[in-house]
């Protein structure tokens, strides 16, 4: 090829994650390294009725084109539900994108020149980097502990870099940690961004994935001056096969977020939101979410468990209140993605933990995700890795 | 909002085409505006069944995470497809997007930096313009005829313009004026797409809406580079509100496409894309097409036949072989921006054509679509129509 392509391209890549996945889907590997919701939990027979009514009362204007904005009615209700959990929400508050990734992209877009700076967790989501990078962009990773950012780094790094122009975080079970951040890091994160005049992306995949203790409320439902963009998802308490999540933000920056979703594809599927609308009308999400919330709940503390017994001494773990992943820690020495061909070679997989950071990285950590093997997979498996990673010692 | 945005966002605006139809979207407006199918063939049943049967028999594949570079059964349906065109393509040449636009937005992410120039017929796809000018780019407007565009304006300006960076066209059918390239035109495009070392985006959403003479090559059965991508949709011949579309590349570009993909959102709905494929399987798609096409040649040519007695004398328009569009060029000093607000009153619409130029505007020329009116209702539509237009002379 003697095509010219556009700078930015070298710094894309196609993302690890990603890349592992289709190295790990032999049938024949115990795989905790995606973030795959459990298939067998899936509403289908519900979503199966949905579709069938949308189709044969809506066909015509389910298989046409819709607003760009999205589906009314679905906007609606999610708008509800958040103001269920203290958010004050309305469906004007609603853009209807392709999966929450879709609003990192649209994000990157709207708010990224060149040399701009996107403050982060380190660690954070290693697709968010991607994505940002495709916008020529650089990080300003902020160091974190198990309530959150720190915040006295983040403030340093503010006032040291006026290039920073977006703040991206996940304060409820955190990917890769499954931390959760503290009430007190939301009220600074949110009074620095106000002082530094810095949108704030919250993505919140996870938040409604939890197995103990008390929810704490997003940054949207804090913010007083309609900075945040708050990005939701169905795909982890829904089915992520359908690709559908949303944004909620103030009416002016949606303005922004429809317009750049416009030129991205128009619109997200008329039929899908119909279908999810159906699915929200006609049964009860949340006793889903409780199904789910107990298999997890149980799969974690399975996984924490033979962890406890396989694992090295001298490793430690996060102990996540829910989402899908743990974070581990290994003795120094152990170097993860080194040792990766040993650990497929025994049919298991994990990704390693340098993949998440933007900033400082480590060789020693990895994440485990507990939500899409079954409990015999999950004690063969970790039974698996303990040996690889004790071996190492 | 004290917020900063991009750069990019002063060059963003939301399609007029789309904002045209929000208005127009009143059930007592009579609208040729939009680039609508018509609902009332979708193959609501058929596509009933292919949901029904996709989630009985796999539903938890269908619901969870999917490859980024698409489903590999519907993946091969295309090529086999292409393939009986005359298309040299295997599902190592197909990625699934979320219907043609995105293609435009990939394109633009892989190919376009700030100051680049994005070759283009002049008039063209509105939606086209917008979506690169996020990329910052400029256009090269080239001046074309019903054979398409016009070779020696196209040399001319490439020798003029090293910035020329990408070449988009719509050789069938094209939006807005419903022409189709010649043979000649097509080759000697390539040819020179080949010199000057350009890719060509081939736009091809209408090709098989083809309702008399005989079909000509697609650019990319032609192209001997590997240069061309070419970007298909289910849009026009199943169904929009689904999404789904497709590109055709050699493996080496659809590489960097799916690494764009993946950062946009990951992936094309896995539900859908089987939800196609099994209606592919199971049904007649050519058959369900001749369907279509029957029904919008009768439309295409009783809006001829009504434009003929009812639009001003001096008038002329295009006779289009296929497609959704009629291009209409009303006698000098008729501003069909300007009397827009009377059309609307008069219970009508159109989109005004100055809206498809980035070159050299026109004031007196419009589109109209054919396919999404009824017969009752284009016959009523263009004689509301002929009366605003007779009225302004």
């Amino acid at each position: 090829m003697d095509i010219r392509f556009a700078k930015r391209t070298e710094l894309m890549n196609s993302s690890v994650v990603r890349e592992t996945l289709k190295l790990t889907a032999r049938p024949d590997i115990i795989s905790f390294a995606g973030g795959m919701p459990a298939p067998e939990v899936f509403p289908v027979e519900a979503m199966r009725a949905a579709s069938d009514k949308v189709l044969t009362t809506a066909g015509p204007t389910a298989l046409q084109y819709g607003p760009s904005d999205g589906y009314f009615p679905l906007r609606e209700k999610i708008a509800a539900r958040h103001r269920r959990e203290g958010m004050a929400c309305g469906p004007e508050n609603i853009l209807m994108i392709n999966g929450s990734q879709q609003g990192l992209d649209l994000a990157g877009k709207l708010f990224l020149d060149p040399g701009d700076l996107v403050v982060c967790e380190d660690p954070t989501y290693t697709a968010a980097l991607s994505t940002f990078r495709s916008y020529e962009c650089g990080f300003l990773p902020i160091d974190t502990d198990d309530d959150g950012m720190i915040l006295e780094d983040l403030e340093k790094k503010l006032a040291a870099n006026p290039r920073a122009k977006l703040i991206y975080v996940i304060p409820t079970f955190q990917n890769p940690t499954g931390r959760t951040w503290s009430l007190e890091r939301r009220k600074g994160l949110l009074a620095l961004a106000e002082r530094y005049g810095l949108p704030i992306l919250e993505d919140n995949p996870y938040g409604e994935l939890r197995y103990e203790g008390e929810s704490l409320p997003a940054l949207r439902s804090m913010d007083t001056r309609g900075n945040v963009v708050y990005m939701g998802s169905f795909s982890k308490i829904l089915s992520p096969g359908i690709r559908l999540g949303w944004l909620a933000a103030s009416p002016e920056l949606l303005a922004m977020f429809e317009t750049a979703k416009q030129g991205t594809d128009l619109q997200a599927s008329t039929y899908i939101q119909m279908m999810v609308d159906t699915y929200l009308e006609d049964n009860d999400l949340d006793a889903d979410i409780r199904k789910l919330n107990a298999l997890y709940r149980s799969r974690r503390d399975l996984m924490l468990s033979v962890m406890e017994r396989e694992f090295p001494k001298d490793s430690h773990w996060t102990h996540p209140h829910g989402g899908l992943f743990l974070w581990v820690t290994l003795p120094e020495g152990i170097d993860t993605a080194a040792i990766m061909p040993q650990v497929v070679e025994r049919k298991v997989a994990y990704i390693p933990g340098h993949t998440f950071f933007a900033g400082g990285s480590t060789t020693n950590t990895l994440r485990l995700n507990f939500s899409n093997a079954n409990e015999a997979h999950i004690v063969e498996g970790i039974r698996r890795l303990g040996q690889v990673l004790r071996e190492q010692l």
